[in-house]
């Protein structure tokens, strides 16, 4: 008996995901039936989903063994009540990479001055402000997962005096992990620049309000690829308009695309990047939703299954 | 019997270095007789000098053990006959660092297209496309020494496939390192970005000339903080006209400040940094300074010592 596999991600990626979650089973020697077209609820072994997805009522899906989101945020499949199937989120290795570069590419940016050159190739000779080396500017990532544990490694690698911080103590050679309330004050005072790569959850959200920006050295850059709901983007506004945020990178927001209207866009402190950081590569993330497929129907443990209480 | 130091590198050098190299012979136990002012020739054991340098007739200084260069490019030295006295260029470790974050900053800014967000904060939401992850972009590094050797090695930790290039064969773990001539049209066909930190020789000049800037993938990007001789400017502006290469950011040049009226200053393909990648920095290159005076003392090997028949 084949897996039966409905894809309901939405009929804009099914063509991305067709080809490759059946060349991935087809090497693993799975056995599935694939479709996207909305089939008998009560058959279904698999739903793969994601934010665009077209399920609304979880309930109908009563032999469903894993619904596998195609995106790394859970937030609304977890707030919706009628999922109480098996929940996985993606965690595709090259969304992992892309995010690291994004993290890496920008710190350093900022850590070079970069954008003084770029803006400015007038015939002016600009080189009395040299930065310090990397080994000298402190970095602090705040969240550890998947995603802020590889960018903390990577950052620890060029040298950056790396802090971590994140909800359970973790450990990760090279880096300062802290954790709880104290632990946060630490990690944002120290920050030079401050990468935000933490979950979206109840306790999360405006993470970064007036209080906890005002904890951050003078100066200081932010580079958010995280989530639009840790920042308080009026407190973040009024920082950057006083100086005392030096810059921030923003890749998300609590409304996508961000308005054209909105102040971010046209504020000389910001950049604004349009969710590009980290986005799902079809074949790897294929790769992942086919051996999830194996280990629900062999009834193995998933990967990266959603804790329901921690919210992701 | 203190050693006696002639620090002949330049008035503006001076305050620099004067503390620093005071501070770190004064850690070692090393005992020095340091002085700015020009002394009896005779009566010198080191020569500190540098591009500014005062002295130009090395010859009455007969007793020299030591000309110790605070720069890493030695060719107006080696170039200079009456210097026949122990050379050593100098290999900062921050001066490493600092050109391994220049070079990685600067590749993974051509890589992430970062220059499309920056000059884009306009209200319009670009992300249709996107960057394949770094391990589907490969990089070639030309010139395998100090500088192109750690720049390669950092390169390929964020998972580039890094081609490196050198005069004679070198072996470094995770990067793909040739030789000579054939290597290097190998070596220059693969580069979707191509780093140049070959040394400035007879041999290396005009490097980059349109022969071999045609071997180059289609709208490959360059980044040379290497030397600004390596490269024929008339066959890159022509190259870049073309868009056959499709950026270069340079912080070399033959004349430097580059000229206001040069035409890489308005191109819209060129980024100008004004030589800034590897900037020597007084404190740990005086600890080299010093070692290298406590060797040359001793009678031991000294670091980094110039080999004339090469010409580094």
């Amino acid at each position: 008996m084949p897996a039966t596999v409905y894809f309901a991600a939405g009929a804009d990626l099914w063509p991305d995901y067709e080809g490759p979650i059946r060349r991935h089973a087809a090497a693993a020697g799975l056995d599935i039936a694939l479709d996207d077209a909305a089939p008998d609820p009560a058959a279904v072994d698999v739903i793969v989903t994601a934010p665009g997805g077209v399920v609304q009522d979880y309930a109908p899906f009563t032999r469903a063994r894993l619904v596998q989101n195609l995106w790394a945020g859970v937030e609304r499949l977890v707030a919706n009540p009628t999922l109480t199937q098996p929940l996985c989120r993606m965690v595709d290795p090259a969304m992992t990479e892309s995010m690291t570069e994004y993290v890496v590419g920008h710190v350093l940016r900022h850590h070079l001055g970069i954008d003084v050159h770029i803006h400015g190739q007038d015939g002016v000779w600009r080189n009395t402000v040299l930065p310090p080396v990397a080994r000298n500017r402190p970095v602090t990532v705040l969240g550890l997962g998947e995603l802020g544990g590889a960018a903390a490694r990577a950052l620890a690698a060029l040298n950056f005096p790396v802090t971590g911080w994140s909800r359970s103590q973790k450990r990760i050679d090279g880096v300062d992990c802290l954790a709880g309330p104290e632990g946060l004050a630490t990690a944002l005072s120290r920050a030079a620049i401050l990468v935000t790569l933490v979950p979206d959850t109840a306790e999360t959200e405006s993470l970064l309000n007036a209080d906890r920006l005002a904890l951050l050295p003078e100066g200081a850059t932010i580079v958010n690829p995280g989530r639009g709901t840790l920042i308080d983007d009026a407190a973040l506004l009024a920082a950057l308009d006083a100086g005392r945020i030096g810059h921030a990178t923003l890749d998300v927001f609590r409304v996508e695309p961000l308005p054209p209207d909105h102040p971010y866009w046209a504020h000389p402190r910001v950049t604004v990047t349009p969710h590009i950081a980290a986005a799902t590569h079809p074949d790897t993330a294929s790769a992942v939703v086919v051996e999830n497929i194996r280990r629900a129907m062999a009834g193995a443990a998933l990967l990266h299954r959603v804790d329901r209480g921690r919210g992701y």
